[in-house]
């Protein structure tokens, strides 16, 4: 048996666990009912007594790596805390590394759960064999997760992959951060819940009023599915997610000049209904990208994809869904101890 | 004596060439008169004359560790073909590389001039004790050069770096590349010269019309000129010169989280009248530079900036003048060598 990592996804609503192995496989899963609303010691107690347990499972059989932590906030890796997360503000300053490796006696890595995502889908999702990926996580907010090189770009201090906060509009939708027209105000499941408020403010979307009168939960996976059904003012929402994600991308292509560019999160679900806007943008706009397009049909695409590439630009779903982040936390404590080793020979 | 290397500018107009030593010292700089519009089978003529005389000069004391070639446009660096190149229509896709090696039995390292410029100021101007550098070189393009721990980021097909082709309008001016609002098109001597115009159609700019009227080669040297006499159109012109510079800074600065951004090229002159519109920008734009801004006063940048700088995101203007393209040029073989050594050990 393979020796393991135990990656956590600490998300905005819920905790999820996962032991994994060093070949990819998904040993066990936990979906915890635990509410980060409940605060931070009482998540920190679920999640040491989840990983107690899964350690204890797998652990007799073959060595635990280390533990992984994704979290939706900025992380200051050096210190092992979180800098600033929006979703999870008494964790602000608190020391989350020093505090569960105190409990567990055990090496944690913390990371932003975006970066997380973009390790998991390069390790064993649709970025299998690509050494450099670009990821966008379409969810509540948007995040990214640069890989160079097998690497996550942390940048300077940790804060590089904040592609949600590209302006797409200079003069558009004031964001949270300070910016104006950011990706994040046009391309997440917050802004397209936005966009359809205010279309029904305008009354051009009497179908989506009707629907968020009878259901005050309406979001964006409702605003989805009467755009996939046909009707115009939810046409018009994804259109425009499509055309900001497609002139973020290809900045970010003539900037970068990956061979992948992935799009995950929930609001990914939305793929047909947003990526023919943003496709078109990005031919449009990058000639980074028409000078490295992918060629023929869906079938030359794989059979490429497959070759490892080529030279061409790929821009894709995500394929690992809400799994992304989990994998990629599990991913982190091997890649730490690949490095030790490394550096041992 | 250091072993030396020579560098060549083919720039879009003149041709120079330099003999360096590997501590950074200019042993000679020849500034041809050479007009690159005179046709490829010219040029080579004469930059291969003008390295056999430095290679002569000063080979007898120390070994000449080979040529490296700034040149305006994509290479592909594998084929050591110029790919494109607005400037040098004739050289495109000629084996440049093949060419000056059969001519001179020499290594000869090709690199994009925007490249080897950030290569430049990282090595012997602003950029010294950094490892990770963006430039921007506004000339009459907008070119750009990314150096991510101590190399240049060529990206998958050499194409990296485009930031001139960042979106900061995307309802724009068209660019040349096929998109719309690119920072080229608000940021480049060009775009400067083209906003005059604007205004002087507009009624709006009556001095301006004046001296072009007087000066048929009426340039963004002198729109600068009248900015710096106080005229409010010229003004006006280098404002939106400083915006877009910000808008495209903001988003640099939120993915990458480098320690330093360079700002280089001939409208680089003009500091004074972009940089306050530029900043005001960058710092409403981007958290990532509110949460890393450099504090204090001038002297505490520079100490900051001599301790290898800090924490602090740093704006600047380029230290080297026309010379990083040169001088970066002469460093790629250096770099060559140093590998296959470090390789060798």
């Amino acid at each position: 048996m393979n020796s393991f990592a135990i990656g956590v996804d600490l998300g905005g609503t819920n905790l999820r666990i996962a032991a994994v192995d060093t070949a990819g496989k998904v040993l066990e899963k936990i979906s915890t009912n635990a509410q980060v609303a409940r605060g931070r010691e009482y998540i920190l107690d679920e999640m040491c007594k989840s990983i107690r347990a899964l350690a204890a499972r797998f652990g007799d059989t073959g060595g635990l790596i280390g533990i992984g932590i994704g979290v939706p906030g900025i992380i200051d890796k050096q210190r092992g805390v979180v800098r600033e997360s929006p979703n999870l503000p008494d964790w602000r300053d608190y020391p989350v590394h020093d505090e569960i490796m105190q409990r567990l006696q055990t090496d944690v890595s913390l990371e932003n759960d975006a970066n997380a995502a973009a390790l998991g889908e390069k390790w064993l999702g649709i970025g299998g064999g690509f050494d450099d990926v670009c990821m966008l996580t379409l969810g509540t907010g948007v995040g990214g997760g640069i890989v160079l090189k097998g690497r996550i770009w942390h940048g300077m201090t940790g804060m590089a992959g904040e592609m949600g906060h590209i302006t797409v509009e200079p003069r558009g939708i004031r964001c949270g951060c300070g910016n104006w027209g950011c990706l994040e105000q046009y391309a997440s499941a917050t802004a397209i819940k936005r966009m359809a408020v205010e279309a029904i403010a305008r009354g051009e979307a009497p179908e989506l009023a009707k629907a968020m009168d009878q259901d005050p939960e309406f979001s964006a996976k409702g605003v989805y599915d009467f755009a996939v059904q046909g009707d115009e003012a939810a046409r018009r929402i994804f259109h425009v997610v499509g055309q900001s994600l497609g002139i973020a991308l290809a900045s970010l292509i003539n900037i970068f000049n990956l061979p992948m560019y992935i799009i995950g999160g929930g609001v990914s679900h939305a793929w047909d209904a947003f990526s023919p806007s943003m496709l078109e943008q990005v031919r449009q706009r990058s000639f980074v990208y028409a000078a490295t397009a992918p060629s023929g049909t869906a079938i030359d695409h794989r059979r490429n994809m497959a070759d490892g590439g080529g030279k061409s630009t790929i821009i894709t779903r995500a394929a690992l869904g809400s799994d992304a982040g989990l994998l990629g936390a599990a991913r982190l404590p091997m890649i730490v101890s690949e490095r030790v080793s490394e550096r041992a020979r």
